[in-house]
């Protein structure tokens, strides 16, 4: 029982072992790991899973969505924000730390179930003082300007009198462990202490937006405020509060930090300072227990609309919802000005920017489970609407090409220049050539609309991005007077190891169908949409040939495909590469990279990276036969190396489609694994983000096989796995609350919720 | 030998063993020791031995002699500068530092003969990589604007990229290890990168003063300079310079760190930037090895005169070197605005300030030896004649009141009030009561001139000071109706246990030794320096009377003693109190705490800090006979719990005259290694200057019986302990550079050294 290290007071308020993820002893190399897997979100903001009193090695960041700064970097990145989360703990000065003490007991837990850090240590110092320090930590989803901490501090072996500094850190830097990158994305404007309180405000170096953070720190003992000496100093980029208390052998004080954040993007500059204090007094009015509590009730109605359960498998029902918890914690319910960047807010790899990630692998979560903030996701893009068609007309095209890398104004933020650890800058590509991104914008917001029958949204808002992709991908074409055929040359498909290439079948395909998908949707609006049609065509000067032209390019654009099979060939010339199948697994079930890669560059082989024409299947199974999937999953799927995370669910899910379920499977297990296990040993640099989301397909639409018809009806195809004793999970059908129940012997039940349930 | 471990170019540059303190193994416990230990100061500025990749526990401090700040504290106090040692080293992001990787080699060496820190750590990190890192640094004492380090650094096992990290970190705290008394004395207000340097300049709170510090990074193999990717970078508070360079296992870079640093007490504000700038180029210019050369030729003709050289005793012949060099290496010979703080420049307690310590203990190694640098510090009390005036006036007193602590402008900061480690304050009664520091102050000026012969300074600034300290002491004291007597009430003497007490003989001894001086004095001008006496009249206003008032209380001032017996009563009621005597003594031959001491205040009884009496008989031994020396040391010496660095040494001198010289070779091993072996366990907070000087006393007062006779003629009166084969030492004696060797049989020689020798 992972509870049982706890004092009483925190087993009690901690969930059931399955929704609990914990750190079972301190081991530094793992430091980095359990930060990204313990970080919080709660839409607004993120934090990783940082010890408060600091050690090493550690990448104490803390995020807002949609606070970037690009500076002498190569692109605008998620800044690092002044880390609140510091709250040390002397006697004697001696620093109560798992680094500076020997530790007797160690044990951290990550409440998925209430979004709660939890952390007990015992520890032993140099004079051989033995403290028990247990502590709690949230970010109020009630309240996401508020978030706080709670320690419960009890010597075990002697009285003394306890030393407590709580800071507001400005010295932040991203990159910080990294010499040749480290980059500081803010100035300290302000650093101010009052008697009670302190305050650190920051500015971003291009935009000059502000962040302010407050916090005061309080401790009680039974009852009665026992800090004394209260001392609040501005140490440079440094907030300290300093105060200390007599503690008592046996005795427990409980130690409060309260934070509050707002930025100008919440308010006027000007009102940053007032906000943030009364928020803090409005904190510690209502009390950091009543807050947790509104906070966990918030959780408790998030979880019961998007708890997965498998019953007889608790590793892997453990590991899924974890991954549903970060993905869902992270997306803002009400901010359309934001994304989820594909390291959620738990990382800075990839600088916090959206990729095709959103559409295709977390929107479905959102669109089925929180469509309301799925619906913010749609909005995200169609605000950098605007920006695609400046992107678009900067790389020589029409309409509107969506940036490979979204941040926050919707300008490409793929850097066309990367540096390698030698120094040596080297050009990047994946700007340049990778363009199925737009397709996927438009997918996206396709199956958004058709998933969630928001047709307001599709008939306006979507059909602009409709219009406008379309346009992008009309000029993106080449008309090929030999073949008779529409070409994409130069491009990259998913599978980045080969690039660029001619005529990607899965960036190819897309474009076909969006063009085709578009021109009717054009053709349906005209005849039943009358009002938005006309809009529409008056706001985008559209004109009819346009979608007639469209038709015809999708009628002709280039498939490339095995001659007499049904194997299509990732792109042109894929099939005369050095064949090379995988045939070696390690321990994780991941495959192992072959020999041959010793002395023969990826590109030259057959070898991919991640799903690519299995992922073209995966998006529009219904425009293929189910021999065709099978035949080209069992192609690729013995050529893909899983280079990313964004292919192991894929694959799974396709395997079930074609009856591989012993497979899929391991592949669920890969995926749900991956972060808690750091499987691909880069964990360190946040939550995979678009596996989080992979996860949750496998399972809905992999094992449950779940779909709607062109009616919206739901249909089932469940594949429950021999282990699994019962899978249960619910969506949004038709704006009510669904429950699915699966047996073991895939015989199931839908139920519609009542209202109270929800 | 200590030399063994570092690697042939070093080991050529360093001196032999009896001039190298060495730290053999990194233990973490014994950082901020060897911190202490290996501090450097070139009169100008100190810093201490930090290690340049940082460690912890670590107070990384840098001073300027003088430049001093209060704030909120309660004194103005040391301010910590920017610290420039930081220069980090990584290979693939891992830093090779002793705490992050495996240590297979380690050795630190002060190399006490050249004012360099030399260091040879051989690493291994996480990914096996093993690498040997030297390094050397120094203070030029040639030009004091110039400091550097030399990193040669070697990868042995492998090849890579170097990543260096070099910065100017102004993130700097007072008190850094201690949360509750941490203070900021500056604000940074500038810094800037350039392409190739790095700068920073703070403001210390208090007086707005600006401290700018500059440095560039250079790396050459075989001469070739090698840094790539250079990036200077501003982080808040932290100027960072980082580049790399391509390593090949088996070859050497020699990576180099020059820096320079001004202050607004060296030139305007307006070229404190442009002469950082220009110093860095001079230096660069002109090399680092040619600037070591040339620190080291000064250092060279330092220790022509302040070597003591003790044959037969190696342990010892080091330690009294190694207490001399950091006394000799922290004073000043150019600026009278600075005095010696109680630590030195190498730690922070006791703010830096300057007490009696400077006047007894340390000025007669200056006068001795560098008498240059003794008249700065005399000039500095001259300097702050006004100030102690005002400070007189400011207790009630006429004349002049010298502080009992000194910082930069004369105003008593030692403080009202302290803290306590549980944060109460209470009040300090040391400013109030401890008046002796002036006549301390008289009596140093007074030993300088007729030491050094300084009859113009005698005659003029030391008969001002004479004069008005004689006026403060004449409205310090009382006239006692009953007994006759003048009276010294409510007073602390240099045994600070007992306080306040009425008539502290050391105190009305010496105040009736000083207004007899000085009437002598005023008499002997009037008939031969006429012009000086008229000036002095002048200026302060002095009438004849004065000088007879002066002469009357002499005669009468109280000295309380036992009647019948030779033994002063230490102050009125001592004898009453509980009788304690020391019997027993620990590893370190220190006094071991009676047991009584559990159950009674020190105040109940006889025991005693320091020397109080003897501390008297010290300074005014003409004016006892032995017999009443060796009473008064027989009786103190069994009392004296040596709470004081400040008492060892005297009860050595003291010990010799009377010929108890098996006592003072102890007492002298325990004052010598004090530091070195930490015997009082607070090495950390810096070295204890009163001391060094102490050792020198012991050495040369001491076992060499050295004295001047009123006609300046120097005596000797050897006392060489067995374990001594030879003992040879140097002083300025009118004028000349006399070097005397005493054998072990007490026969002496006395030569006066040639021009060249000097």
């Amino acid at each position: 029982m992972i509870r049982d290290n706890f004092s009483k007071i925190l087993r009690e308020a901690m969930s059931e072992d399955s929704w609990l993820i914990s750190e079972d002893q301190y081991d530094a190399k793992k430091n980095l790991q359990f930060e990204s897997l313990f970080a919080l979100s709660n839409g607004y903001m993120g934090i990783r899973g940082v010890q408060e009193e600091g050690n090493h090695p550690s990448l104490p960041y803390v995020y807002i969505n949609g606070i970037f700064d690009k500076s002498e970097t190569f692109m605008r990145e998620l800044v690092t924000l002044p880390n609140w989360s510091e709250l040390k703990f002397y006697v004697e000065k001696q620093l109560l730390s798992v680094e500076r003490c020997e530790i007797l007991e160690y044990r951290r837990a990550l409440d998925l179930k209430t979004a709660t850090l939890y952390k007990h240590v015992l520890l032993r110092d140099e004079s051989g003082r033995e403290s028990l320090i247990e502590s709690v930590r949230f970010l109020s989803r009630e309240n996401v300007h508020r978030m706080g901490m709670k320690v419960y501090f009890t010597p075990l072996n002697y009285d003394g009198i306890l030393e407590i500094e709580s800071s507001i850190n400005g010295s932040i830097l991203n990159f910080c462990d990294a010499p040749r990158f480290k980059v500081k994305h803010s100035v300290v404007t302000e650093n101010s202490a009052k008697e009670d309180n302190i305050y650190l405000e920051v500015e971003t170096r291009d935009d000059l937006l502000h962040i302010g953070t407050g916090a005061s720190l309080h401790a009680y003992e039974n009852g009665e405020e026992v800090l004394r000496n209260r001392r609040c100093s501005a140490f440079g980029e440094v907030a300290l509060e300093f105060a200390d208390c007599k503690v008592k052998e046996g005795k427990t004080v409980e130690i409060l930090k309260y934070v509050s954040v707002f930025t100008e993007k919440d308010c006027e500059r000007a009102a940053i300072r007032p906000s943030v204090f009364k928020e803090l007094e409005s904190f510690r009015d209502r009390g950091f227990t009543e807050e947790h509590r509104a906070h966990k009730k918030v959780y408790d109605t998030m979880w019961k609309r998007a708890n997965v359960r498998i019953k007889g498998d608790f590793e892997l029902d453990r590991a899924v919802r974890f991954n549903i918890f970060h993905l869902m914690s992270t997306a803002s319910e009400y901010d359309d000005r934001v994304n989820v960047g594909a390291k959620l807010l738990s990382g800075e790899e990839y600088g916090g920017h959206a990729f095709w990630d959103t559409e295709l692998f977390m929107l479905p979560f959102f669109s089925f489970v929180f469509p309301e903030k799925a619906k913010r996701l749609e909005c995200y893009r169609y605000r950098l609407l605007d920006a695609a068609r400046k992107n678009a007309r900067k790389n020589g095209y029409q309409g509107a090409q969506y940036p490979w890398e979204s941040a926050d104004d919707g300008t490409e933020q793929c850097p066309d220049w990367t540096i390698e650890p030698d120094g040596s800058c080297y050009r990047c590509y994946v700007a340049k050539y990778e363009h199925h991104v737009t397709a996927a914008v438009m997918y996206g917001a396709y199956k958004y609309a058709e998933t969630t029958g928001d047709t307001d949204f599709l008939y306006k808002e979507a059909a602009e991005i409709f219009v406008e992709t379309a346009r992008f991908w009309a000029s993106r074409v080449l008309y090929n007077e030999t073949l008779k055929l529409y070409e994409i040359r130069e491009v990259t498909g998913p599978d980045e190891w080969h690039e660029p290439v001619n005529n990607n079948v899965y960036t190819n395909y897309l474009v076909k169908w969006c063009l085709r998908f578009v021109s009717s949707l054009i053709t349906e609006m005209k005849d039943s949409r009358e009002a938005e049609y006309r809009s529409l065509c008056e706001k985008l000067h559209f004109m009819e040939e346009e979608a007639e032209t469209w038709k015809e390019i999708s009628d002709k654009i280039y498939i490339p495909k095995k001659e007499g099979t049904k194997i299509f060939e990732q792109f042109e010339g894929y099939f005369d590469l050095y064949e090379v199948l995988i045939e070696k697994y390690d321990k994780n079930d991941w495959p192992i990279r072959p020999e041959i890669l010793k002395t023969m560059s990826v590109t030259e082989t057959q070898l991919i990276k991640q799903a690519d024409v299995v992922m073209l299947m995966h998006l529009l199974g219904q425009e293929f036969d189910e021999e065709t999937i099978r035949e080209n999953y069992n192609y690729y799927e013995k050529r893909t190396l899983h280079g990313s995370s964004l292919s192991p669910s894929i694959y799974a899910i396709m395997g079930l489609k074609i009856g591989d379920s012993s497979k899929a499977y391991r592949y669920l297990r890969r995926a749900a694994l991956l972060d808690l296990w750091n499987i691909q040993g880069n964990t360190r640099e946040g939550i995979h983000a678009a596996n989080t989301g992979g996860v949750w397909q496998t399972v809905v639409f992999g094992f449950a096989g779940l779909s709607l018809d062109e009616n919206g009806e739901l249909h089932l195809q469940p594949h429950m796995p021999k282990e699994w004793e019962e899978l249960q999970f619910s969506i949004m059908h038709r704006g009510e609350a669904t429950e699915i129940t699966i047996k073991g012997d895939n015989s199931y039940t839908i139920r519609k919720r009542e209202a109270n349930e929800v």
